[in-house]
């Protein structure tokens, strides 16, 4: 009998992390490179994934935005108004769909973080959030990921300032004071001239990211009242920040509608390393074998 | 053979607005009353109803909130932690239940307003937010109605000051300076001592209110990526309003994420007077006979 195999690919702004896995999910291979020009990475991809051509039942893409998900659309597949250099209007999943027969499924990364955070934690109703470099945001309504005429954007609503930080201007190229431009990594590096990673745990900077990333969770909360928010990506490594996230949190919301512990409720991710991404890709793809 | 009747409940904090229907939703009867104590209002809504207890085939309720919408809790159909005076943790879907056999629907105003848009506008993925005394919002995606471990409660999220406004503290008793603290009708009093039925329609009041709406309808778009935003209530009835959000709306997205044309995307209702939420219920009440 033919071995059965699935593809996750998750295309990051920084690296390309690549996984094989059999049909328990089993990770059998794996592969990581820098995003570099689009065509020698979409290169390396097709060269990772070429020996696994006949075995390979689906392909699940989880990539950095904002992306075109909507099948009938003449630009499906590609990356679209991205910042990053060169890799706008990008077309990433039709050098795939060339290279390989299987059904291929394409969505955001924070979609597939998403989407093996709900498997892992067996929710209904789960919002992840990535805090680094940018911030995005995934949404699981009902087990199936949440999405309207294009995918979601939450890194980029406007939040209330926090007193301490009001002549800031934020980093975000299209909105300044976005939720991605006053609690990203870089917005970090803009206020101090530092990386975060060199900035010590008490420092006043660090309160004033976990009151910005505390009202995303109120927006996550009152705009899909789920079972459970996830926060990962960079900024969260800095272990301090849940608690102080936890605390703004309970403050903001002010008791004003249910919600279940605070310690069940925002958590960081379940798997270190954004496996998270990986798990949910080997679901996607697999859901995409079972609709055939 | 035996008429087949649907009832409208619509329960707002000012007044109840009812309506039977035939099966084709032409409204056969309508009342409205005065929302007072709880006993005499729910006596109020039963009696109406009673010459139509053989004939209706399903009800629906849309309340004011926050109530309770989960079918398996202890005060489901309770209208819950309302500041409205008397109107605490009562349940207002009990005595309906007790006096008609028929199934009853049960869900916030604005999810039946936005479920009425939807039908009347045939869209699959629809946001509708009443601005008025408060503020609330309801989320159509794939032609169903959003909601997680409970309804959701788009008037409290909060949002950036307009530069001229800072030094207001809002009127939300809950978050103070919450989208409903600071673009509800009660806000306009607040800041100025009159109503603003009262209020010229060049005071530079209304373009602070239409930068909060207008971030409003940012997190719809980017929360939600719906076809369509209906902006009803109140406020909207300054005809003004709609021109100036359109405005602030468009600088504040960017051009980020595309977006229908701005004058099909940013509407006031349909229907005049709210009947939006009546055909919504007439409508939800429907989708309870077709599930049995």
């Amino acid at each position: 009998m033919k071995e059965k195999m699935l593809a996750s690919v998750e295309a990051g702004g920084t690296k390309f992390v690549c996984a094989i896995g059999d049909e328990k999910k089993n990770i059998v291979k794996t592969i990581q490179f820098p995003t570099e020009d689009p065509e020698s990475t979409i290169k390396n991809l097709l060269d990772f994934l070429h020996p696994y051509k006949n075995k390979l039942e689906a392909i699940s893409v989880a990539s950095f935005g904002p992306i075109d998900i909507k099948l009938d659309s003449d630009t499906y597949g590609y990356i679209t108004s991205t910042p990053k250099r060169h890799w706008e209007n990008i077309d990433l999943i039709g050098p795939l769909s060339d290279a390989f027969s299987c059904p291929i499924f394409f969505t955001t990364d924070v979609n597939a973080s998403a989407y093996g955070e709900m498997q892992a934690r067996d929710k209904d109703n789960l919002v992840y959030y990535t805090i680094g470099t940018g911030i995005g945001g995934g949404v699981i309504i009902n087990r199936k990921l949440l999405s309207g005429i294009g995918h979601l954007e939450l890194g980029h609503n406007y939040l209330a300032k926090h007193p301490e930080d009001v002549n800031f201007s934020g980093v975000c190229p299209y909105h300044g004071a976005c939720l991605e431009g006053l609690a990203s990594g870089p917005s970090i590096e803009k206020r101090l001239g530092t990386k975060g990673e060199n900035v010590s745990s008490d420092h006043p900077i660090w309160d004033i990211q976990a009151y910005y990333i505390a009202q995303a969770t109120i927006q996550a909360t009152l705009s899909y009242r789920p079972e459970v928010i996830v926060l990962g990506g960079g900024v969260m490594g800095q272990e301090h920040m849940l608690m102080r996230i936890k605390k703004h949190f309970e403050c903001l919301l002010n008791g004003y509608v249910q919600i279940p512990k605070i310690d069940e409720y925002l958590v960081t991710p379940y798997y270190d390393n954004n496996m998270s991404a990986t798990y949910g890709n080997f679901s996607l793809a697999q859901s995409l074998i079972s609709e055939q």
